[in-house]
C-alpha cells in the first residue's frame, strides 16, 4: 500500500475543502451570523492545517499506483472530507449530535438528500449554502475536481484509476485522449448546466441564495432544499424548471459533449438514453393513470407526476407532494424507479440504466446459451463489443448491489420500524435518494433511527456513490495487511 | 421444435395423472363423499383420455430432443396437469372459482402451499388429501416419476434434459452414471423419509388421513395442512417433529445418498450443507434474541422460532403461530431467508444456499479482479473447480431473478395492498413458502387479489417451482418460430 501517495491525496482534498468553505463564510459575513461565521472560521484553519499535514506527510512517495490504492484513496478522502465537513453543524450547536452533523453532511456529499433536520428553515443561511454545496462537489466528484483545475497533477496511471473509482457507472469513457482534460470537459459542462438552471430559477422570482442552494441541489441529484416542504410551496413554473433540470442531470455527460460536438446522431441512437427516456415517460403515464382523481386538475396530476418520477429516477429526491400517501401502485412504481435510477455518466445514483440494460442482455445470452449451447454470443451497448471482463463485474455489482441491500435492510430493522420503512430507507440511501416512504417519507426524516442504523444508513450512502468497490474494499482484512 | 415427443410426454405425465388421483378417489368412497368421488371419476376419465390422445399423437416421434425442448416439455407438463388437476375442486363446487382452483393447485404442485381458501376445514377429505398429494409429487417433480418409475423410457439425451430442468439448485449431479436409477434413487430416499414422517407423526396420536397430509405438505416443502390454523392446534411435540422433518427435506438429497455409502466425511465438509446449517442456527438465536419476553417462557420461544425458521427457510409455509405479529427485526429476517430458500437438489424453493454461494464467490472474485487485474482465478465449490458457463449462467439467474421479483410486484400492486403486503406476496408465491405477511400473512390468504394478480402469481409460482428458464422460454418468440 503506498501510504505516503494516499496521504498526500487526502492532505489535497482537505486543503481543497477549506478553499471550499469560504464562500459559506462570506454568505455568513453576509447575513451576520456571527456564531456560524465563527465555526466556519474554525473548521477552515482546522481543515487545512490536517491537510498541509498529510500533504507533507506525503512528500516524495513513489508514483507507483494501483488499481487498489485508487480504490482505498477514493474511500478514505471521501470519509475524510466527511468527518471534517460536517464540523460546521456540529460546532455552532445547529446540529446537536455529532453522527446527525456526520450523517448530513455524508448525505449531503453523496448527494442522497436524506435529512435528519425536522425543520430546515431554523438552520442559519451559511449552513444551508454549505449543506447544498456539498450536493453540487459531490455530484461530479472532488477528486475529478482535484484532477481537472488544480495544477501539477501528473498524468498518469492513477489519474485513470481515481477517476474509474470516482465516476459513477459501468465503465468510464474517456472523452478525449487525457484523463485530465476529460475531467476538465465534465466540469466545464456541469457549470454551464448548474448556471442555466441559476438563471432559469432567478427568472421565476426565487431570491438569489434559494436559486443556487436548489440548483446545487438539482445539480448534484442531491435533494436537499432550503424549506422542510421541499420544492412543494414554489411556483408550477419553479416546479417545472426542476423537473426538466433532473432529468437533464440525469443524463449521461458524455451525451452533451457529443452534442457540443454536433453529433446528433450518436445521442440519438444512445441505447442507455433512450431506454431512461422510455422509463421515465411510461412511469409518468402510469402514475397519472393511477392517480386519476387524486388532484383537481390532470394538468396539476402530469406536474406532480412528472416531478417525483423525474426526482425519483434521477435520485435526486425533491417532492413537492407527499407522495407517501398516492395509492401503492404508484408508491410500488416510484420504489422501482430508486432502484433502477438515471444514466451512468451523470450526477445521478441508483444501480444506473446502461448497467441494467448490460445485466438484461448478459442474462439473455446466458438463457440462450442454456437453449442453444454451442452458439457463440457477445455483448454489445450501441453495437459495439462488450468484454467479458465487463460483463462479469456487473453482474458481480448485481450481486454486491443485492447483498448489500439485504444486510443493511436487516441491521436497520433492529430500530423495530415497519417493513416498508426500513427497505425504503435503505434503498433511498443506498441509492442516494433521499426520502423513502413511511417514517422516511417526503414529509418524515431520518431522525427516528438509532446511532447504529444511522451508521449503516451513512456506509450504505458511502457505498451508493462510490458504486461500492472502494468502500467494500476499505472492509476486507487483505487491504490492511502489510505487503501484498 | 419436436411437437410429438413433447405431446408424447405431457400425454404419459397427463395419464400418470390419472393414476395418481385414484386414492383420492378411494378415500372419498371411504368417507362416503359422493360428490366428490364423482368428480374425481369425471376427472380421472377425462385426464386419461387427454394423455391418451397425446400419447397416441406422440407415436413415431424423431428420438432427437434437444435442450430447449426439454425445457419447452417440463414447461408445458406442469400446465397441463394443473389444468387438470383442479377439476375435481372446481367441478365439487368446493372452490367455486375455476381461477382459484387452478391458483391452489399450482400452489400445491409447486409446493408453494399458498391458498385461497378462507376455511380450510370446509374441504372433504378427498379433497384435502389431493391438495396434500400435490405437494408430495410436485416436490421431487412429476417428471422425475415417470423417468424412474415407468417402464421403457429410453436413456437417452432428453431426460438428461427433462431431469435437469425439473430438478431444483443450479447443478444437477448425477449420483450414478444412469439417469434413470439417478431419479429411482432419489424417490427412493423421498419415500422413506416420508414414511418416517408419517411414523413420527402417528406416534404423535394424530389421525392416518391428518399425518399423511402434513408428512406429505412437509415432504414436498410445501405448506398445505388440514387446519385453517395450520400447525398452531397440535401439539408440540408434533410441531417439533414437523420442524426436524422441514429441515431434513432442505438438504440436498445427495447428501442422504452420501449417508447409505457411508461417506460421511464428505457430507460433513458440504460447504452447501453447512452454510444452510449455519444458517438456520443463526436465524433462529437472533429470533429468539428479538422474541424475548414476547412468549411465556424460553422453551416456547425457541419452538416457534425454530419451526418459523425451518418453515420459511425450507420454503415449507407451515406456521405454529401469527408471525405476522412479530417484531419488525424477525419479520425482515424471515423476509430474508424467503429469498435464500433451502439446499439446491432438496424439495425446497427460493434462490438456494448453493446458489447464494456460486454469486458470492463469483462477486468475490469479480472484486479481486477490480484490484488485481492480472491475476487469474476460479470459483470452487467443495473444492471443486466451477466451470464459467455455471458462473455466467448462475449469475443470469440472479439476474431473472430480480427482475421478475420486480415486475411482479409492480403487477401486483394494482390492486392496491399495502408494498408489504405486495412484496411478501410475490416473494412468497415466487420462492414457492405460501404465507406472507399482512393480508397474505400467517392467518390471512391469497383470495383477496384479482384474477390478474392471481396470474401474475400462479406465473411466479411456476417459474419459481422450475428455476425459471421452463416458463421463461414458454413467452419467447424464438420458442414458437417454426423452423429455429
Amino acid at each position: 500500500m503506498n501510504h505516503k501517495m494516499i496521504g498526500k491525496f487526502i492532505g489535497q482534498i482537505l486543503m481543497l475543502e477549506a478553499v471550499f468553505m469560504i464562500p459559506a463564510l462570506l454568505i455568513g459575513v453576509y447575513f451576520g451570523e456571527l456564531k456560524a461565521v465563527g465555526c466556519f472560521a474554525a473548521t477552515i484553519v482546522l481543515t487545512f492545517l490536517a491537510g498541509v499535514a498529510l500533504f507533507l506527510f506525503g512528500r516524495g512517495s513513489s508514483s507507483v499506483f494501483r488499481a487498489k490504492e485508487g480504490l482505498v484513496c477514493v474511500g478514505l478522502c471521501w470519509i475524510a472530507m466527511s468527518l471534517l465537513g460536517c464540523l460546521p453543524f456540529y460546532l455552532s450547536g445547529e446540529i446537536p449530535a455529532y453522527i446527525d452533523a456526520f450523517f448530513e453532511i455524508v448525505s449531503g456529499f453523496t448527494t442522497t438528500g436524506a435529512s435528519i433536520l425536522e425543520d430546515v428553515e431554523a438552520l442559519s443561511s451559511s449552513m444551508l449554502y454549505w449543506r447544498s454545496f456539498s450536493h453540487w462537489v459531490g455530484g461530479m466528484g472532488v477528486l475529478v475536481f482535484l484532477l481537472a483545475f488544480m495544477p501539477n497533477q501528473e498524468e498518469g496511471g492513477f489519474t485513470t484509476h481515481l477517476l474509474k473509482a470516482e465516476s459513477p457507472g459501468p465503465n468510464v469513457g474517456k472523452l478525449v485522449p487525457k484523463m485530465k482534460d476529460t475531467a476538465s470537459i465534465l466540469y466545464l459542462l456541469y457549470c454551464i448546466l448548474t448556471v442555466l438552471d441559476i438563471l432559469f430559477l432567478l427568472a421565476g422570482g426565487l431570491d438569489p441564495l434559494s436559486a443556487v442552494c436548489i440548483a446545487f441541489g438539482t445539480a448534484g441529484t442531491g435533494g436537499f432544499g432550503v424549506l422542510s416542504d421541499s420544492i412543494a410551496g414554489y411556483s408550477p413554473y419553479i416546479q417545472n424548471v426542476c423537473t426538466v433540470f433532473m432529468l437533464l442531470f440525469g443524463v449521461n455527460f458524455s451525451c452533451y459533449y457529443l452534442l457540443t460536438l454536433r453529433k446528433f446522431r450518436d445521442v440519438w441512437k444512445d441505447e442507455e438514453l433512450r431506454t431512461y427516456l422510455g422509463i421515465v415517460l411510461g412511469s409518468i403515464a402510469l402514475i397519472v393513470w393511477n392517480l386519476r382523481g387524486y388532484y383537481d386538475t390532470l394538468a396539476e396530476t402530469v406536474r406532480h407526476a412528472a416531478f417525483q418520477v423525474a426526482s425519483i429516477m434521477t435520485t435526486t429526491g425533491f417532492a413537492t407532494t407527499d407522495f407517501d400517501q398516492w395509492p401503492n401502485f404508484s408508491k410500488g412504481l416510484l420504489m422501482i424507479l430508486m432502484i433502477i435510477g438515471a444514466c451512468a455518466g451523470s450526477t445521478g445514483g441508483g444501480f444506473k440504466v446502461g448497467r441494467m440494460l448490460l445485466v438484461i442482455k448478459s442474462a439473455k445470452r446466458s438463457i440462450q446459451q442454456v437453449v442453444s449451447p454451442h452458439k457463440v454470443e457477445v455483448v454489445r451497448s450501441n453495437g459495439y463489443r462488450i468484454s467479458e471482463k465487463v460483463v462479469a463485474s456487473t453482474n458481480a455489482y448485481l450481486a454486491a448491489y443485492v447483498m448489500i441491500i439485504i444486510a443493511s435492510f436487516l441491521l436497520v430493522s433492529l430500530d423495530g420500524f415497519s417493513i416498508t420503512t426500513n427497505l425504503s430507507a435503505v434503498l433511498a440511501c443506498f441509492n442516494n435518494i433521499g426520502p423513502g416512504f413511511e417514517v422516511v417519507g417526503a414529509t418524515g426524516n431520518y431522525s427516528a433511527f438509532s446511532v447504529f442504523s444511522k451508521l449503516v444508513l451513512i456506509w450504505d450512502m458511502l457505498a451508493g456513490r462510490l458504486e461500492i468497490f472502494p468502500i467494500l474494499i476499505l472492509f476486507s482484512q487483505n487491504t490492511w495487511r502489510r505487503r501484498v
